[in-house]
């Protein structure tokens, strides 16, 4: 008995943003394979399956990482569907390489599933475009290393040459994130979006310039931060909501 | 009557790549304004809706658009669910701003279903990440602006900072794009993949060199570039896999 790998895009949060054949995948599923930042009810959609937490334990990566590959080659060799559930889009910052790698050597199938990525739920959520006719053409993704010299610097790079940038996995770092990319040339009065926990009940928004982003309180949520002129016109709106309510007591 | 707008993503083109909320707002809409590249099988599911095609015709773009902004909000008048169904993800290249300023300066209700973006799904289709862990931290989305002059060059400096760089709408653009970007400092050797009709059945991926990339035939169909050092291995594999043909006659 031999059967298919299937790295599922679990999309941002809400399981009714999953796709239709990721919901299919997960009902006919014998195990999944899951990060420990899947919600309960994605995980709920695999009714009859197995449920196994993968989640790397920070600093442990690369062993953690080869005891995945060969569970999920293990797995295929005895379960018809083996479902390795990944956040948001396997293939943009989702670590699928490996997997895909070490699958394809021990001769195992393996397919794709995309999925939405956080980027495109945080927008749909506070209603911004990551690009506009005219105004932003260009948008960066990355994720920030800071404090690792220059050689790390080329995401401080692509998100100054972009008109907009998302930046995932900063959560945490937004301090060294801002002065870095300041530092780098990059307006302090640029404005940001920070989005965090993006298509569930308890997302939050807020905008601030590039400047005063450490000032902003974050719950340790999965947070992105968007940057760019396209998110002007709401920090303006922020900005005057907050003077009103300071001077009228709203 | 008033009811709400939904811009929702439509997906790269399969009708299973379309999220949960998606397929089941559009099973209950009662108008679905979409794009002329939606696949059929996703209008399909929306059984009870008038589907009304707005595809714009090159070179007519704002007053088009003003005429699809105004249907938008007259049809929020007499209908619950209004649906605007936009390939791919609406908030990336999907022009959702000017629906999403003129709409809520109309008062009408309006929100955002996110969908996944035509780079991650091609992505799955050929099983190489956009992303790697040590060697590719940084993807840059653009459309390009070909022989426009410094002013709208942003494209090129954005693809040039990037690890991997996906570029939208550049069928039948690929001579300039290949010229632009070994021009800007791109070596011609950089690889790159071409993918057309991401998810649907007649899908085929090319991969060359970028000094090759105007050689590469295509069908004309919804087609992205992508380009990186992601894709060296799948280009060696391609080009051995060529050579061998030749040499024996496969």
């Amino acid at each position: 008995m031999s059967g298919t790998v299937y790295l599922v895009g679990a999309g941002p949060g809400a399981s009714d943003l999953l796709t239709v054949r990721a919901v299919r995948l997960l009902s006919e599923a014998d195990v999944v394979f899951h990060d420990a930042l899947v919600h309960p009810d994605t995980l709920a959609l695999a009714a009859r399956a197995e449920k196994i937490p993968v989640g790397k334990r920070c600093g442990k990566h690369s062993t953690a990482q080869r005891f995945i590959n060969k569970r999920l080659a293990d797995a295929a060799r005895g379960h018809k569907v083996v479902v390795r559930l990944k956040g948001g889009d396997p293939m943009l910052f989702g670590r699928a390489h490996e997997e895909l790698s070490y699958l394809r050597a021990q001769g195992v199938r393996v397919e794709v599933v995309p999925g939405v990525t956080a980027a495109a739920a945080a927008s749909a959520e506070i209603g911004i475009s990551l690009t506009r006719r005219g105004a932003a053409r260009t948008v960066a993704f990355v994720t920030p290393r800071v404090g690792r010299g220059e050689r790390e610097s080329t995401w401080i790079a692509c998100v100054l040459a972009a008109d907009t940038a998302a930046i995932y996995m900063g959560a945490g770092e937004a301090e060294a994130i801002a002065a870095a990319l300041i530092r780098a040339g990059k307006p302090a009065s640029t404005p940001v979006a920070l989005v965090e926990d993006a298509s569930l009940p308890g997302t939050s928004a807020q905008y601030a310039t590039l400047g005063e982003l450490p000032r902003l309180a974050t719950r340790g949520a999965p947070t992105l931060i968007l940057l760019g002129e396209v998110y002007r016109e709401a920090l303006l709106e922020a900005a005057l909501f907050q003077r009103l309510r300071a001077s009228q007591r709203l």
